[in-house]
């Protein structure tokens, strides 16, 4: 039989989904899971998008415009300006989801070979879509003791080659909650003009900021123009990660271009979801009040609850709805694996996403873990209960 | 400015695109333009499709399988067992449109610089998905003389290097509506066995073929499941181009393990498309019967008024709805421009698909024009009108 490529036995198998058979595994002696590892919201999309699905007067289900269809890059204009983001249309281009829009990025910007630096722990899909272009990732290194703040300009500048073409920040960060100040972005601004690199950050959390915090957009920057790219994405904002919408935006006209050809390759993002995404804009800000004020809650029980337990170490989110932690173990991978197939609490165990799959530095997180607040409160502590019974049990 | 990449300069614009700002000057100065262009087709999508869509109960949009959701594969393997086609659901995946599924294909079985034959012309965006993907495309050049058969067994074996990893038909072709018959495919098949390659086939017009011929699908062909690859789309069948759902089909499990890495990376398809898929996999053969009937008209009045015009070649389409004609001109890129821009009949003027887009080989096909027949009878009487007498004036 033939071969398959190199780039396919290099893309990597999710952290989170190679526990998936020891899961099923679980259930099916009968344990009740508590999914600590996912990023699917268990909040109900906004009324007003799911209606306006609906309500379509679709007869014939077309193409879409290639860069999104006009009317809803319109209404994110407006959007972005609420946000104090001044963008025109043409500076958007809806995509497939965030993955579609940084894969497009990365093929536009970056060659084989290419190195990208990506502050770490990081989403870990970023690898893949590394592999895919032929680009090489550089990880620059935050710590869980500086609750994952942004490493400092000469850390970055030791990494910088002739082969760097650009940084990549998720702001507000999956996996650690962390939210880039004022302070660093311009750091960033600095380290990219200086190096003429582009920079890249990845907001599709920009909603998700608590504690009076305001986010502080790589597009609110100025004179970086021609090095900026944001991604977003529909995905947690309103809970429809399943309509696979997300943007790109940049005022770089030559990206804008070139990400447009890979754009009309593809055709068009999907025309249902377009619609949805149109009428989530007109989410009462209600919505999202009653959405932060319940990851505040969830955070702070998850944090209190997580202290109650000896020789951890905790990162205080600032935003998304991650949290990682540090535990007293040796490998989380096997930890993760003991907790489904070999205990429980009266039948009742956690999943939970080790965190080796963040890091692209071998060695470095293996005792973290990530977990996901997107529980009821009640599910939460008795999750964190699970959690520290098994710590008091577990041997590496 | 930091600079983009080779690979963003090398992406083609699409031929038809380049052609836009030229309509739209047309239209402005008051021209009708019957648009012969497009492969959007103007048939109503299934009424069962749109009602599934409307009728839908989520009330949280969260992601679907990266496979695809369970339900809609399971009524694939129905539908495609009615075609004699025995699949079983894990040897399916879902991807957002056949676009995507020719893209993970390729980075999953060729790394840069391997090399696909392709027989020529094709379809424009292959070159987009091979250069997406570092790949190089090998023409097998199909002839117009020939209605655009199969090119020799020899041809494609002087075409063989040691780079070369799979071959990609489209059946029944875009732009050459031409559909191979079973000789054909098992002439393909021997190559595939021979030297070790994989056999990928574009079957997204596999349900539109006329004159009571049938479809030979790659999938028909015993003792080659390590080779073939298929891959099919909602887009023409059900007119659902807006759902961007298609997929990948192979019995080889290394490749599908390799492709749904690339699929998980992604995350999953959107999940309001699957939903109208899955029910418009429930829609009466008596929409199928009614849309063949209906393409057979046009293709047949098309040609016969073609066949009016002096000096030009009509490729007789066997399947799909495009029909390739070869023009007493010499660019039929300049002759397309010239159609918008400076040509009327009576205010009224024609959009072409130049064919020179459907070609690598540079200089053949620049007198060709792409045809497709996506427009009501009366309009295309009208339009091959405007044609004759374009090319009674027109002077290269």
């Amino acid at each position: 039989m033939p071969t398959i490529s190199n780039k396919g036995h290099s893309m990597p198998e999710s952290p989170i989904r190679k526990l998936v058979p020891h899961a099923e595994k679980a259930i099916k002696n009968g344990k009740h899971i508590y999914h600590l590892n996912i990023g699917q919201p268990d909040i109900k999309t906004p009324e007003i998008a799911l209606q306006a699905v609906k309500d379509n007067d679709i007869d014939i289900l077309a193409y879409s415009n290639s860069k999104g269809e006009e009317s809803y890059r319109k209404k994110l204009v407006s959007y972005y300006h609420k946000n104090d983001i001044n963008i025109s249309i043409d500076d958007i281009i809806v995509t497939t989801g965030a993955s579609e829009a940084l894969y497009f990025l990365f093929s536009s910007i970056m060659d084989p070979n290419d190195e990208v630096i990506i502050c770490e722990p990081f989403y870990a899909n970023y690898i893949a879509f590394s592999i895919a272009s032929g680009v090489n990732v550089v990880p620059a290194i935050s710590k869980i003791e500086d609750n994952f703040s942004l490493p400092s300009i000469e850390a970055f500048e030791k990494l910088i080659t002739k082969k760097t073409k650009a940084i990549l920040i998720c702001n507000p960060g999956n996996p650690t909650g962390y939210l880039y100040s004022k302070e660093e972005i311009q750091n960033l601004a600095v380290i990219a003009k200086t190096h003429d690199l582009f920079l890249i950050a990845d907001e599709v959390y920009r909603e998700f900021v608590y504690d009076g915090n305001t986010h502080y957009s790589i597009l609110h920057e100025k004179g970086l123009d021609e090095h900026t790219i944001m991604i977003d994405s529909v995905s947690k904002r309103y809970s429809m990660c399943g309509a696979r919408i997300g943007c790109l935006i940049s005022k770089n006209k030559t990206i804008m271009q070139t990400v447009l050809k890979f754009a009309q390759a593809r055709l068009s993002p999907p025309s249902y979801a377009q619609i949805a995404c149109e009428a989530a804009l007109d989410t009462p800000q209600s919505y999202f009040d009653d959405v932060a004020a319940e990851y505040v809650d969830r955070r702070n029980t998850l944090v209190e609850e997580l202290q109650k337990i000896d020789n951890i170490k905790v990162a205080m989110p600032k935003g998304a709805f991650y949290c990682m932690v540090e535990l007293p173990i040796k490998n989380s991978d096997n930890f993760a694996k003991w907790l489904l197939e070999d205990f429980d609490v009266n039948g009742e165990t956690i999943m939970v996403a080790p965190a080796a799959g963040f890091y692209s530095t071998p060695s470095i997180g293996l005792n973290q873990i990530r977990i996901a607040y997107v529980l009821k409160k009640e599910s939460l502590i008795k999750a964190v209960g699970i959690l520290k019974e098994a710590l008091k049990v577990y041997k590496d």
